[in-house]
């Protein structure tokens, strides 16, 4: 019977949120982190890449959300799969926890190729449902204990095993390297890099007066020549030089979410991914300006690179 | 060894977020209610009302916040040895879980009375502490299986032990009861009762004329005769009478927190409480604005009262 102590879980958990430190030597003060994917399709690199962590694995998280689609379901066959085989395998590469969503919402564009996706009039019902995406897994998987959440997309396949200790290094709030994508450059016949988000970046005057001038509802996306808002985008300001600073930092005023640090007290204070223009921001961009409007500070690595699938 | 099968949590844990109902029989349907408390003294009559609740007490958690004070040291030993007494006592009144966290920032005020708390210019941000202190609970606690939440002050010392069920069986996304206050009536010389939260109503041209014309961090604060709103109050709109209609509802614009349920797919999606004025409202009433900005709505029942303590 439950009187025999089977009963779970313990009848009080009693938490310090003051006794947790997020620190710029986390692995040392055991600090926990966790590592939320919205994920939409399995990428195999994506879960090698994670592997390749340094960070002790016993001290993350891992939490999906993955949309109830035929797609989704295909994804979340492929991802038990590589859990269950890491988790079978040896201890050091084995994660403290994995827990995966199903969404209960449908998403709102059903077709995912690159060009379908970044249509403009597509965007911001795309990322509002993707907003309500990251919501959902944050509020459901956020827990007393954790000090980190690194955001990665599921389909980056590239980032230095340090990333962790890397971003958390800078001790900010919240910080941002610089997301990148490789390809074969048809000019030079050689393997290359571009940049692929363009949701990190400075505000302008320019930027702030286009938003006085719309209406309520309306938003302000970036990456979209027809829309020029003179922002400093930090895809452009990269230094792709080998002997480059990859400590330089820089303030933001938007940031993107394929590879995103945020300290968890900046969550636990409210910040959240709005899915209503916020400033005439949405998703991630408006993320970064409610993490303002409590008080919390961005930032971003222009040098220091993680890169994204090429379809 | 931790491969001996010794390791917690279990390595993957699937949660179908579409397979969580929130019905209007949720007691059949076995849905688990999570009741958050934010609290700065322990009332024994808030826990004894608890205790009344007939909710099915294992589909209940409970979570506190509670200051880092020495007030809030104090509240902390004494909800402890409440929770204790009941966790070890008659099976059927003993709840799902406890978790108490400790709040990580200062209060802005330290004085507590009545009168103090709720002076005007003290409003902004004694709320604004309250919004942040509500959001780390509600981010920090909110599980996959979670399908209601509901808030209640802890000093809240009464309400009918068919709470849960009452204000489930609306069907509505957020739904709050008439908080009243009883005390003797000086004319009377009888007991009485008198409304207590106005945070509860329904928006006027006037209040949306008001919020125009405001600064961008201004707020609309309910309840203070130095500005009139002209919104309808639910606490002025309730039919005292012993035959009343305990089921009528109606829609608000604001709620308030003192009790208040709230479908969890509602926080899921992003609705927090915003401890900065969000379309000049703040808190609870800024979580209502925020949550139809999601497109969800908000209910009141105008004669189901719950009581709040009186000093
Ligand atoms: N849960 C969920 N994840 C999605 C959905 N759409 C995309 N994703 C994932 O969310 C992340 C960002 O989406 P993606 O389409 O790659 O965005 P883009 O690279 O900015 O065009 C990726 O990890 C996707 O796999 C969705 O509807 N639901
Ligand atoms: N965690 C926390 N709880 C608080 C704080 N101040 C008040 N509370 C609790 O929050 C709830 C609402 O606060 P209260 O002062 O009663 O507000 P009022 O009744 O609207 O004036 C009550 O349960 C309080 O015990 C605080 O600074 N931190
Ligand atoms: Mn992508
Ligand atoms: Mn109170």
């Amino acid at each position: 019977s439950k009187s025999k102590g089977q009963r779970v879980p313990p009848p009080v958990v009693h938490y310090h949120l003051n006794n947790l430190t997020t620190s710029v030597n986390p692995v040392e003060n055991r600090e926990t982190v966790l590592i939320l994917s919205p994920l939409a399709r399995f990428y195999p690199g994506y879960w090698e890449n994670l592997l390749k962590l340094s960070y002790p694995h016993d001290l993350i998280s891992l939490g999906f959300i993955i949309p109830k689609t035929r797609e989704g379901n295909a994804a979340t066959s492929a991802l038990q799969a590589a859990v269950a085989k890491t988790q079978s395998g040896p201890e050091s590469k084995r994660f403290a926890s994995v827990t995966i969503i199903r969404q209960d919402f449908e998403p709102p564009i059903s077709s995912q190729n690159e060009a379908e996706r970044h249509k403009l009039e597509n965007q911001k019902d795309r990322r509002a449902a993707m907003a309500r995406a990251r919501n959902s897994l944050l509020f459901t998987t956020l827990g007393p204990t954790t000090a980190w959440v690194l955001w990665l997309d599921a389909d980056i396949i590239e980032t230095p095993p340090t990333l962790l200790q890397d971003l958390a290094s800078h001790d900010k709030p919240i910080i941002v390297p610089n997301c990148y994508q490789r390809y074969i450059n048809l000019d030079t016949k050689k393997a290359d890099i571009r940049p692929y988000d363009y949701n990190s970046w400075q505000d302008s005057a320019i930027a702030q007066q286009l938003g006085q001038k719309m209406g309520n509802d309306e938003i302000l996306v970036e990456g979209y020549a027809d829309i020029a808002t003179y922002r400093t985008l930090m895809a452009h300001i990269a230094d792709g030089s080998a002997g480059r600073d990859q400590a330089m930092v820089i303030p933001l005023d938007g940031v993107g979410g394929t590879a995103l640090l945020v300290k968890a007290e900046v969550h636990r204070d409210g910040a959240m991914f709005p899915p209503f223009p916020f400033y005439h921001l949405i998703e991630t961009e408006g993320f970064a300006k409610m993490a303002k409007r409590l008080g919390w500070s961005a930032w971003g690595l222009p040098n220091y690179f993680v890169y994204h699938y090429n379809e």
